[in-house]
């Protein structure tokens, strides 16, 4: 199965477990229903799964299908979401349009945005803290953890925190490569570990996976940059040119087009060199690599 | 020890504990101090702890000292205070004044209290999963499973959300009375039930603390209506008569004060009832609830 075929089929996979999990119960009193609609309307149709897919192939290098772990990759999925409407909101990034609709704060309100990225926030622990996601529970413990870490003060949380700070026009590269590797690569970084948790790895093998992620996210953000600075809004279904309008430092306004392309090759070897111990096994995530380097939206 | 003095004393072990676990580690990039400064802003100096107490008072029931209960604790006050932050938002309750202080989004900014929140929210889930907390993974996995669902679309944010619905104005007691146990009664169960998981607890004493935990939400929230209709803002430290002013109704503007406060009497009742099988073990807990109600701020 070619990479974008099986991309699409992990895509797939996820949106139907996302929409069990999401299922409109009872509204205990009225106006109920209004929460989990928005959960729905920002976590379903779009979206191309790649976290999950990343979780997925990592696990499988280790003998481990689907049916395990699909529920932590929706977890994972679930906390993406919340960042995703949270980083939109007004006082953020101000973003009107994802996936080519209205962000969600627009679709429904301010109030509702927030507590609905609130609410996906912590269905994402309920899903790694439910015994039927994994029968062990030191597993679930574990994977929570390294979760939480990727998410908050010392990840992604401070990666969004760095892209709103004063500090930020006067960013030097080093600096908007911190910010890049807590904003993105923390969520790579769970999706890859977490595969070696479910698999019990070893500490070389998970340490190669944690290197392929440390490459990937690193990878996603020059090829976010070049599509930002020279991309297509239709094909993409945001905006572009933002960063350049809003007068923040990327890597390419800082390196150049050239260099940045320079540097994207470099990091997407560096990503397939990671992963050489697994030999064929690991061909999906080097095509993974490949893809987000390549991407044209 | 009265109540109040070990209430004091919880509170100073909550406020150690939380500054270490907020401790400023090194910026990593310009700018990257102000997020953990935002969050210390919101968990620290203030509040009187009392979801902490419920949580540690509980597992002493089952002979649980405070060194096992105290991070799950504190974890949940992280939660609690992220709720806080929330809340307060422009675009919910748009509130200035929390414990006497100005409100984190006035004192920072919008979108770092948005995130402040957040990385808080993740936190709490970041200590759960922790083996420092506890040695049982099974334990951190159930504790992590119990304050999702507490926090999470059907708990405490669904509750925010039908506090916000634009049918709130139409709502009946019994609506009320459901919001209420959502929007607060979900953190005091979590609570009670959280201690009687650490003390592995029997199916029996777990019910006693859920039941007890459901009637202290209904006496908070009654004695808060009441504290809002009639209270003083300088007391309070913050604002009063705010539901009022908004339109919403309150159990206590559609009981009217005297049924509200034989409610009150009654649901203390209850909860004392609750405890009865745990004999003087539980004074502290009965003492909590007395408190709740005769509070004047």
């Amino acid at each position: 199965m070619t990479f974008l075929a099986e991309l699409e089929r992990v895509a797939q996979a996820v949106e139907l477990e996302l929409d069990r999990l999401l299922a409109p119960g009872l509204a205990p009193a009225p106006g109920g229903a209004r929460l989990v609609e928005a959960m729905r309307y920002a976590a379903l149709g779009g979206g191309k799964r790649l976290r999950p897919l990343l979780l997925i192939e990592s696990a499988r290098l280790f003998g481990i299908g689907e049916k395990e772990s699909l529920p932590p990759a929706c977890a994972l999925e679930c906390l993406h979401c919340y960042s995703l409407v949270h980083d939109d909101l007004p006082s953020m990034d101000d973003d009107a349009v994802r996936r080519g609709r209205p962000t969600l704060h627009i679709a429904f309100d301010e109030a509702t945005a927030i507590l609905a990225g609130d609410a996906l926030h912590s269905l994402a622990f309920e899903i790694l803290g439910d015994p039927g996601t994994h029968p062990d529970p030191a597993i679930r413990a574990e994977l929570v953890l390294l979760l939480a870490k990727a998410a908050g003060r010392q990840g992604m949380a401070l990666g969004q925190a760095l892209d709103l700070s004063p500090a930020r026009r006067d960013f030097s590269a080093a600096d908007i490569a911190m910010m890049q590797t807590l904003k993105t690569g923390a969520l790579f970084g769970f999706a890859c570990e977490a595969g070696a948790v479910l698999g019990r790895a070893g500490k070389r093998d998970r340490a190669a996976l944690i290197a392929y992620a440390s490459a990937l996210g690193q990878a996603y953000q020059l090829a976010d940059d070049l599509l930002d600075a020279e991309g297509d809004a239709a094909a993409l279904g945001k905006a572009v040119a933002k960063d350049e309008a809003r007068g923040k430092a990327t890597l390419v306004a800082t390196l150049g087009t050239e260099a940045a392309r320079k540097q994207l090759k470099e990091v997407v070897d560096s990503a397939e060199k990671a992963l050489a111990p697994f030999g064929p096994r690991a061909d999906n995530l080097i095509a993974a690599a490949r893809f987000i380097a390549t991407r044209r939206k």
